[in-house]
């Protein structure tokens, strides 16, 4: 199976580095020559919204997604309003930013009712979509990785996450690939040639063993189990030709210095992705 | 959903009240009235074998499983010999320990190839089946949780499961359902009602939010998110009428006094099952 013999479709997800702000991010991928950005709310919201736009536009860089939207379900109604505003504004702040893809995180249920909750996001989606549609955003539905069940998210399946944006039918719902949260799946190289078309973003790490924690224990591609080129070839072959994201949660990474962080990065993505 | 009225299907899975030898766990289990025990073999090693089997039969409890077989996988011929061989000593002991299912844990996979450990967990199966059956003991495949599936289990959906054991077609293959592993998955319910006539245990403990720990984070019943209830109820609705275990791995239950675990189980499993 063939390597990636550039970077050109490498994107830093900012939350790899996680002590930088936008300024010096964007200013990281000049330097490592990383073509694109996956950018993150909070961040953009400390750096300002429009003068990140203008940051990342004057570099050069493009923006591979804005994360993260979702979080719909709520105890109360004024909250799950209030959620869906932020939705809305996430959208507004996604086109303004210059990316077309939001990605969603889609949980977790505000009660032990599990089946309701993911019943929920979809009316969410629904209710989100002509915003979205509106502002040429793609509402990415990221499944994560069972462990996140009960804190992070209902949808836990690449299959449930295919199910759902099949039933959307629409240009402006598709799916965001993570190696990390779908690689244990039997069902996932099948899964992956069923999101054909609807393929919104395709994020790598790697899992450690043993793994450290469930939310900072990511690892580095290359350190941990998972066959990444073999989930990047699948998703290639389901027609996807846009940028790999590097996301990973992980303390002694952070810790490193960005730039050196970003030449392992890309070290790592031409030799295991 | 009625809930129980009694303790007559509930089982302690030794496991629970890991400080106890199988003496003290057998004594505890007559004091509450809990008329089933899991066993595991490390504690029934150390016990004797033979000694176990005649407490327990004294004791007038019946064995509702033996933790663990399986481990299947290694990376040279010798050592998968090697865990056959061991996989042939667990069914012997189940036989002698008077119960006729060997739960199976079929994993990791010696390398990154989680798709060759898959299949490999088939074909050592088909090796042991014949041993199996000849002492009248049944195979019970556990999908393990996901976040298992670098370091225990390959085997990680009831899906999946129900897939080898139906290939099996064999009245001495089936599956184990641990509410723990499987509560996330949104085929659960369809899953279930697939596995009649296969299911040869059913297992509960709880889903802590957060979760302290991806091992010894296991909680009570009705500490955490699971809905039990529903869940038992449709293994119930599925033809299941067998012993319901209770197996935590938490360092502070295994801190308590076992009788005060055993009467808080009691409670909760009548509750919250």
């Amino acid at each position: 199976m063939a390597a990636f013999t550039d970077s050109a479709r490498l994107s830093l997800n900012q939350i790899t580095t996680q002590r930088w702000s936008v300024r010096e991010a964007v200013d990281g991928c000049v330097r490592a020559g990383i073509p694109y950005i996956g950018l993150w709310r909070e961040k953009v919201a400390e750096a300002g919204l429009r003068e990140s736009a203008r940051m990342v536009r004057d570099a050069g860089l493009r923006v591979s997604s804005l994360c993260r939207g979702g979080w719909f379900c709520a105890a109360t109604a004024a909250e799950r309003q209030a959620r869906l505003d932020d939705n809305r504004r996430a959208i507004e702040e996604a086109a303004i930013l210059g990316t077309d893809v939001l990605v969603l995180v889609c949980g977790p249920a505000a009660d032990r009712d599990i089946g309701a909750a993911r019943a929920y996001i979809e009316e969410a989606i629904a209710r989100l979509l002509p915003y979205a549609a509106e502002h040429g955003v793609k509402l990415g539905i990221e499944p994560l990785h069972p462990m996140y069940a009960a804190e992070r998210s209902v949808i836990v399946t690449l299959a449930e996450a295919n199910q759902i944006a099949r039933r959307f039918a629409h240009s402006h719902v598709g799916v965001v690939i993570d190696a990390y949260h779908v690689w244990w799946d039997p069902e996932i190289y099948a899964q992956i040639a069923a999101a054909r078309g609807r393929i919104l973003g395709f994020h790598v790490c790697d899992w450690l063993v043993p793994t450290p924690d469930m939310l900072m224990g990511r690892g580095m591609m290359g350190d941990g189990v998972i066959e990444l080129r073999r989930l990047r070839q699948a998703v290639d072959a389901a027609g996807y030709t846009g940028p790999v994201e590097v996301e990973i949660f992980n303390r002694a990474i952070w810790d490193t210095p960005g730039d050196e962080v970003l030449a392992l990065m890309i070290r790592r993505y031409l030799e295991c992705v």
